[in-house]
């Protein structure tokens, strides 16, 4: 079982997302145990403040290192796992977040996510506490909190048998290293917008060569760095001059 | 004011996170309205039915039009805004998302985001309601709902007066082009961890240029690729080659 502690001051954000879909499965399922800290409940002095003034002076508030670090300590020893614990800061600053840190935390026996709100950290946190510092992308967000669900949801759904049959499809569909083909449903005629014809037509030669030359369009035109690793057949360099041409 | 739809079959994953902090401030002050909509509640059929199986086979359910259509036209008619709204998908497949799509997504009237969970979603909906296709990063998540939640926090703390002083401290702390530098708090010896003696010697001349020269550091280290984009100063040019020589 996977231990997930989250350090913020905001722990009702998290309620709504643990308690619904795949992360409450996997905790019925006793594949991860969630557990959230506020460490305001850490500090020891008796106001319970975490942060202070910044030393050389300057705007904005900077998290003390005692809170964090009593935090972090009493959340290791209560999850009495052999290996060390990765203890993650999400911050801008941080190594960009992708599926391959995604797989790699997956193996993980402990994780405690330390999040910040519009407050800096002490460096010392940074150098003493953290394994490792992460961005989930180019943009400013108010704390930690969200980019902490986003890396536990992309995580706990790689654990051993949290996905069902249907979960996991969206899975294997980045595995062709390709982008998805149009997908359709019913009704064939929809207030006059209509399904294309081979999907209808019964013959599965033409609709799997239609939906691989769909989802060979769709990454030439929006990802097309996707298809400099990838390994192009004689068919599909064809497809991709013609798309090429239609473009000029 | 804002008007911000929700259009996802969890709603509850959305109550943590719209009840704290900035987005509640928002909707206090009332520069944003929040509307989560469960989509299911417009299907048209007598089960509820969202989704249904792909044309021309294969794993995985789609998304039907009709209840996301109506569900999108409903929104339409409560907002009563001049211009149509921005409606946004979160996909794998969509543009990446980063602070410049932010800032031009604060500048409308009306965004309804639209969640599917691991389902696909039928082509027409993307083609016939959907004006904005988004991804938050090249990572697998359950469902859209993360992305939305991402996408508002950083949309919505761009409306005018929603920040407080302390919280825009943040935002410009980006505005330099490089990355942040170290900040301490007290106690200046924490535990035998010490802050750097420039910090507490009360001379603004050196500590802001100590500032300044580990701001480039950790711009190096961490993200050269911003300094390409950056007018050094001579000071910063020495101080450049000096890191590269260290490195070496």
């Amino acid at each position: 079982m996977m231990n997930i502690d989250v350090l913020t001051l905001f722990p009702e954000m998290f309620h709504g997302v643990f308690g619904q879909s795949i992360l409450k499965k996997a905790a019925e399922q006793q594949a991860a145990r969630y557990n959230i800290v506020n460490f305001r409940e850490f500090a020891d002095n008796k106001h319970q403040t975490v942060d202070d003034y910044p030393y050389g002076g300057g705007a904005g508030m900077v998290l003390k290192p005692q809170p964090i670090f009593d935090a972090v300590k009493s959340c290791q020893e209560h999850a009495k796992t052999t290996k060390p614990p990765r203890v993650v800061l999400l911050c801008p600053q941080g190594e960009r977040y992708n599926q391959k840190k995604a797989e790699e935390l997956s193996k993980e026996e402990h994780i405690i996510f330390v999040c910040g709100h519009y407050e800096g950290y002490d460096e010392r946190i940074r150098q003493h506490v953290v394994t490792d510092e992460i961005s989930i992308g180019d943009f400013v967000l108010t704390g930690g909190e969200l980019g902490a669900m986003v890396i536990i949801d992309s995580v706990v759904r790689l654990l051993p048998n949290v996905l069902g049959k249907e979960e996991s499809h969206l899975q294997d569909s980045f595995s062709t290293g390709l982008l998805e083909h149009p997908h359709y449903t019913r009704p064939a005629d929809f207030r006059g917008l209509k399904v294309p014809d081979v999907l209808t037509s019964g013959n599965h030669r033409l609709i799997d060569e239609w939906r691989e030359k769909e989802s060979l369009k769709r990454t030439f035109e929006r990802r097309p760095d996707l298809l400099e690793a990838f390994d192009l057949t004689e068919k599909q360099k064809k497809w991709l001059l013609e798309f090429e041409n239609q473009k000029k």
